[in-house]
């Protein structure tokens, strides 16, 4: 059966129009002019009326199971944060599945329909840590690209001077994760089913050249996103000078890493050269607002990004490091933050290119641009009809503005995603969110008496990036 | 009849603890170790499993009516903002009315129990408009403090080189507006009804020294909260070097403005002298991160002003410049934002820190830190019972970390102020918000197409501020 929209304010592009939009199967089979699509019996009709509909948006990085973390960690920089992550990190398979289901429903519930989840996956049992993620990213029925975290260095490799640290347990070398990348891809890779795998080496901090070009390789010959943190942290530009002597950027692009598959999480640290080289490539920039100021990594240079024509996109990070996963937050922020790097008003984001950032270039972060991100005839039907009439989205002003830079709540009222419907009046229709907070309740977590990592690093970080 | 909270995780100081707590009439009678004070016939029993107990926060400062502007003002700095927000401000009493109710439901519904209004007066029907606001916080119930914004010099004092703009309308003299604010004393200022008058000068820049001396005159003679931006953009800073050829800080100092009665929003351009000087007085700073983001103001100093002692509290500010106002929101944001500006974690504002900056240190800055703010015997019952079961506040780690840094929504449970239950089971029981909701989608409002204001000064503005 198909379903018509009738008469809805959509965001085209940059601005909203009032259309009758036509899903059919999975897809948008047509966009019209309002009131220009006939209603027929064999069409689902739904009033536009106080009702406004976008592509969904692409939560472009984030780590599901810290869904566990929410709340736990300290207030440290990454680099001890991750210590304390590290140790609290969760062992069981259920928990992957409760962290995919809990971070797919927050994401549809602030409008997203896709994310990507550079994933911990447990050594060892990583096919079982897919299959658990799989699983709930399917129950949910949320599109997901899945980038397992893969490294070949230490931890201590992430800190400058980090050879004075205990090097801890090596990981296996590049060769044995790159086979077992290839496997993941041959047992997970389902586009048909909205489920994709992406390769996630951690960062070029922790990973050998050997392993990125490897992974660059990977993405090439399977056409996969190329998914990696990048110079979140001064301590990681540190390390690149250190270790490369030059820009992080410029390494990556010797190697043959960055295309317009690559979509890199943070760039806080990027220099302007950077921002052109990368620019130049295609790649994506995740920007993820809440994240950085939680982590104290600093202010991404997101408006010289947007001037130089480097596709940026929105992520909220993981729940340890942004302890909610609220698009509509990391999107409202990432507007307004950039404000004060920039006193030429005329340079400010407006809701407007935030929407867009959010959903076309969410689409371009994922490699998903020709299905996703835009309301067109012949793209995919992940879209989002938000209610007007809520309070939050009161008076009427421009829906937009109120969208982008209030506080929305509950104003998510429908879901497609692949033309299934995933929300209705506001309900997740796929899974039970109160089983979900159940099994969130049954499970109690305290911070860890023993912070063996933390312990280990502390006094190394505060003399090698506190007193310079 | 008396109400007893049983076994309740309470905020105390800094910590939590677990605690009975019980309600006599509009005050707190007694707090206890948990399980230790009797159910008895004559009081009501709220079991405070899985709960948690607040101290109501105080929006230190917003302009209620600007509800009506909601997502409609463009992006722009202050100095241009504020000739659009002139150009589209309400003019109708009822408009006024309903202004105190929607931000008072907001304030209510994200955890706070008083705010500070700096309010704008219809001129000629400030008795009128004072009624509506009163009218409105009454109806809800929330405890206010309404301080009229008065100033007595035009729109174009507060640009630097000013002199240079159309002048247009001059406002009543410093003597005309103290006497109107003698009246609306007279008339509006009830503690016991929970409804208190400030003292509101716009600020310095559009203030004579006789109205800012009146205004800490009044406020001495009535023992008023006084309250006022402050060096809220660099273009303030620049008309105070004008004027004054000193800080304004220094400026309110000489004139005896500044004392524990004086709070100051924003201070985005204070020096750490002014700091100093201001910590001396007792004086307390409101911060508004949103605000200042969504203008562009920049970054308040606020990790120095704690460092050197003094009171930092929170507000929303005017939903003209925070397109929500949500008290959780502007915590969280004035929690996170300033790791960017020191690298040392040791100096970052923790959860515990900031809940007491937006309870206690919001109850200094309106003058009623002996009323309201701490849960202890023989203070008012102004308190707030979240939801811990919610599954924003899930899964079960450090429930004031999940408060302050999660997106906490619907979860406050039941608010009461001055004894009385405002809310209960997440609903208003003393207003309903359908109501509200109605009167809010019948007024639609569109941005001007005539923008006399902003047309008079935008290029006055960028030759000025944007190249020097």
């Amino acid at each position: 059966m198909q379903t018509l929209i009738q008469s809805v304010l959509a965001f085209q592009n940059t601005s909203l129009e009032s259309v009758d939009v036509l899903l059919d199967g999975q897809q948008i089979h047509t966009v019209a002019p309002a009131g220009t699509l006939p209603t027929t019996p064999d069409r689902q009709i739904i009033s536009g009326q106080d009702k406004l509909l976008l592509p969904g948006f692409v939560n472009g990085h984030t780590h599901s199971s810290q869904v566990w973390q929410r709340g736990l960690i300290p207030q440290l920089p990454l680099e001890l944060w991750l210590a304390d992550v590290f140790d609290s990190t969760p062992q069981q398979l259920e928990q992957f599945y409760w962290g995919a289901v809990s971070t797919a429903i927050d994401t549809v519930l602030s409008g997203g329909t896709c994310l990507m989840d550079h994933a911990y996956v447990i050594p060892g049992r990583e096919i079982e840590t897919m299959d658990a993620l799989v699983r709930g990213y399917r129950s949910v029925g949320i599109r997901a690209v899945i980038a397992p975290l893969i490294q070949d260095m230490p931890f201590a490799a992430g800190f400058p001077s980090g050879c004075l640290l205990p090097q801890g347990t090596s990981p296996k070398p590049a060769e044995q994760q790159l086979a077992l990348m290839e496997a993941l891809i041959a047992e997970f890779h389902d586009p048909d089913q909205g489920i994709y795998i992406g390769l996630g080496p951690t960062g070029f901090h922790r990973c050998s050249d050997a392993l990125l070009q490897g992974c660059a390789e990977l993405s090439d010959r399977h056409q996969l996103c190329y998914h990696m943190h990048l110079l979140e942290t001064r301590a990681q530009h540190r390390v690149a000078q250190e270790r490369y002597g030059m820009s992080a950027v410029q390494h990556l692009s010797n190697l043959g890493c960055l295309s317009s598959r690559t979509s890199l999480a943070h760039g806080v640290w990027i220099s302007d050269n950077d921002i052109a080289l990368l620019a130049s490539t295609g790649a994506t920039l995740v920007h993820n607002p809440v994240s950085n100021l939680r982590l104290g990594s600093g202010l991404a240079p997101i408006l010289n990004c947007l001037q130089a024509g480097l596709n940026v996109s929105f992520g909220c990070d993981g729940a340890a490091s942004n302890d909610a996963q609220n698009l509509l937050e990391a999107i409202k922020l990432g507007t307004i933050l950039h404000r004060i790097s920039d006193s030429d008003y005329e340079n400010w984001i407006t809701p407007e290119q935030a929407l867009a950032m959010a959903t076309v270039g969410g689409a371009k972060g994922v490699h998903l641009s020709d299905r996703i991100g835009t309301i067109a005839s012949g793209m995919e039907a992940d879209l989002v009809l938000y209610n007007l009439n809520h309070a939050s989205m009161l008076p009427r002003t421009n829906p937009l503005q109120l969208l982008v830079l209030g506080r929305p709540t509950e104003v998510v009222e429908t879901v497609w995603i692949r033309g299934q419907k995933i929300v209705n009046q506001g309900q997740m229709l796929t899974v039970n969110p109160n089983i979900l907070n159940q099994v969130l309740q049954q499970r109690i977590s305290t911070p860890e008496q023993k912070r063996s990592a933390y312990d280990n690093i502390e006094s190394h970080y505060r003399k090698v990036m506190l007193k310079p």
